[in-house]
């Protein structure tokens, strides 16, 4: 009997089937220094307790795109390893802090399913969900993955193509209990613009860039325990090991901080595509896009949606060409909320 | 007088002498989280408090791989550091876990000494033994190296070989205290594979790849204070800096997940060998040989042998050719007792 | 409005202005291990706790160059993101030890203001102080650095020189409270040398030496939140992504534990000069000159003051040319007081 883990083929889902995903994960202050070694991340309130104490929470939490990096990553011997390609997110939700010492596992439901008319590949939409230890869903979203079949003739599932909302609303939007930015210190915090002071339409050069390096996607990458082969196996990918497409949301979301210093805290993903691979040597720049706007029931919070499009050169504000692919230097285009203060 | 440490030649070497090392070390969440971006490690009982809480233990213990480096570490500047030759291991043995917040230091006895006949070299036997800030011995292993004598002149010392088990017996390994295999969650653990589902003989191609960066090995073998200048310095060794033979036993390990994600702790090495030297730019994989089993007392728990085999190319399964040696391709031949859920 | 920070530039500094700098960070073991990671750190005071408590302390404080550099990382956008060149350093002094989970800010005043005499850049002398949650300054230290004007038209300020001391007095120096050496373990420590072994004007070279990669001083500077873009950036400056200066102050630091394992605790930095940049790829070494030595109240605790040299090549010893120039192979020339067993 075979022992390794072949993956999940197309034929392998089933509407509404359930994966409950493997080896969970206790996160600590170790988790935390290396997502700052990793990234030039400086959101205060995930560098400071006592930043985040000011602000109602009763610590720093681990950030929120380790704590999606941590779920996504249990998903990926279920989900993507014979996955062709990662289509899409939609419905992305952060629904409570994840704390240092918190033990986080993922569960994932199967969706939508529709067989390409190639016969040879099919999509698989999942709704995943990240636990704590206490059972409480801390942040869900759905993915769609293009999926080989194993055996051509196995026979092709009805077609459910799921209803995924486009943008979420700010009523799906979840504000953590307790946050409060009626007494936020925009000084300690790096930047004086709060919410009022972005408009929508506004473009943001972020300015600062960071060239890549083998050894800092790997672990990252291993952190999250993804363990995709084209991340690590020159021998299996000779023309360069492909960078794990969370990598550069992350150094884009870290590098957003100039210019974004108060967008502390991404609530909502409403959508996402890795619009060309990254390797090492490239040079991650990132701008934003101001989406739209929301106040929420939060004493002092607004909600801020924002694009934030990653580069691997090129002029910043260009998304796309005239045949409307994007540009060869696009990396990502991220859609998601964020708290900011008012 | 001279305040740099030369380390010790084969002739500062006496039989029973005792080498208290320096430099105790407190681990922590953050030796943890390295570990896990150092190499893909993934086995449930060292990622998850509440996995190994369901397992009766009180957390998740200290990686035994990384206990066993930290001991190691120690040891080298007061063993290796003129060692011209890492010969062997034996008597391997996990004696209590590590806690993050726990202190090691170690200690070595001197067993056996033999000087070779070309007068210029000898190979000399310790017995280490890593202690916790309770004096708790939580591992210990024998090893043998070869060092050069400083003065060709100095008297050879009586030769004495020490009687080493070539092979631990299942009664030698000692069970952590309140281990209990038979509430074990094969699902989170990430494979359905139990004691039973594997037979003596068989083998285990672990598929998967890590092609090894200079910074990853330096990061690892300085986080366990080994600080061997042939790992480091390239003006010390232009040719290229040789990678910790430990850094290939945990990549190896780590890697050995897919297929054994079951044999969840390490509790006994029986030998190993570093059969060639690894370098940055190989890319290490990993096959397995079942070798032995045995039932312990411990509920619901079974013992495991294994051979470890780490390449860098080359097919699976082909250890040594018809001459007897290792094939050039093979980096690491380790014997090793794990447990596993029956 | 322009959201990202451009900057201060020498026309916006004036006398007594006091800068508060942004995001503060709680440091933890995280920060620890990565510390063991990226440097091979091994005095004994700041890797066991077992051993710290041995000497009066509660704990195994946050290595005392760490505390360092997340203080200076926070100055970095307010202070030298337009510098020039980074001058010199004066009147460091290290107060009370940083403890996992402590969260660290820096506020720094303007003590001095010299237009050069080009009309394009002056020098700025700032004082700066790292704080804890407590609001104790936990460490200070004065610095200037050369900064571009904006406008070459801004009037002048007026010339203030600040007047600081070339060498911390003994008696300036701060020695944490409860630190007693009366009972310290020197096999533990890892050398036996005590403060009566040293002479003034001996000097040491520190054998080790470690070949640095991108990755680590990449991961070092994110570690401490200084994004300065010259470190990161290669599209920025291709001729090579300058090392932070810290990172081969830590490095030389750590190495020099090869000789100077007791000299534990920085606790005064008399001045510093980065003499040549430091690039990936250069084989860091260090030696050092015992340049003075005084008595302390504490029990059993000397001081020492070491000149600590960094190179990238060359015979030690070798400090600056007939020209009175550093030589080419110098990295840094470090004055500082250390604390040692008597």
């Amino acid at each position: 009997m075979m022992k390794t883990n072949p993956g999940r083929f197309f034929e392998d889902y089933s509407l509404g089937q359930v994966l409950e995903h493997a080896v969970p994960r206790t996160v600590s202050g170790g988790e935390r220094a290396l997502y700052h070694a990793l990234y030039p991340a400086r959101h205060a309130l995930y560098s400071s307790d006592a930043f985040a104490q000011a602000c109602g929470l009763k610590a720093a939490p681990i950030d929120d795109l380790a704590a999606f990096h941590v779920v996504f990553g249990k998903t990926v011997p279920d989900v993507s390893l014979n996955a062709v390609a990662n289509l899409g997110y939609a419905e992305g939700r952060w629904l409570a802090p994840v704390w240092p010492g918190d033990t986080l596992r993922s569960v994932s439901e199967v969706i939508g399913l529709k067989q390409n008319s190639n016969g040879k590949t099919g999509v698989v939409w999942v709704r995943t969900r990240g636990l704590n230890q206490h059972d409480a869903v801390v942040m869900e979203y759905c993915r769609w993955v293009m999926v080989r079949k194993k055996d051509a003739d196995a026979p092709a599932p009805e077609t459910v193509v799921p209803d995924l909302k486009t943008v979420l609303a700010p009523g799906d939007l979840v504000i953590p209990e307790g946050l409060d930015f009626t007494g936020y210190d925009f000084t300690l915090a790096g930047e004086p613009h709060r919410w009022g002071d972005y408009e929508i339409g506004e473009t943001i050069d972020h300015v600062d860039g960071v060239t890549v390096e083998e050894a800092e996607h790997m672990l990252a990458t291993r952190l999250w325990q993804n363990t995709a082969k084209v991340h690590f196996d020159l021998t299996f990918r000779p023309e360069g090991r492909l960078i794990y497409g969370g990598h550069v949301i992350s150094m884009a979301r870290a590098l957003s901080f100039n210019g974004l210093a108060n967008a502390q805290m991404i609530v909502g993903l409403n959508g996402g595509a890795h619009a060309n691979p990254c390797f090492a040597g490239d040079t991650v720049k990132a701008w934003t896009e101001v989406l739209d706007k929301a106040e929420t029931a939060a004493p002092g919070v607004g909600a801020i949606r924002l694009r934030l499009v990653a580069t691997k050169g090129g002029e910043p504000f260009v998304l796309k060409g005239d045949d409307g692919r994007y540009s060869p230097e696009v990396l990502l285009d991220l859609d998601y909320w964020a708290l900011m203060p008012l």
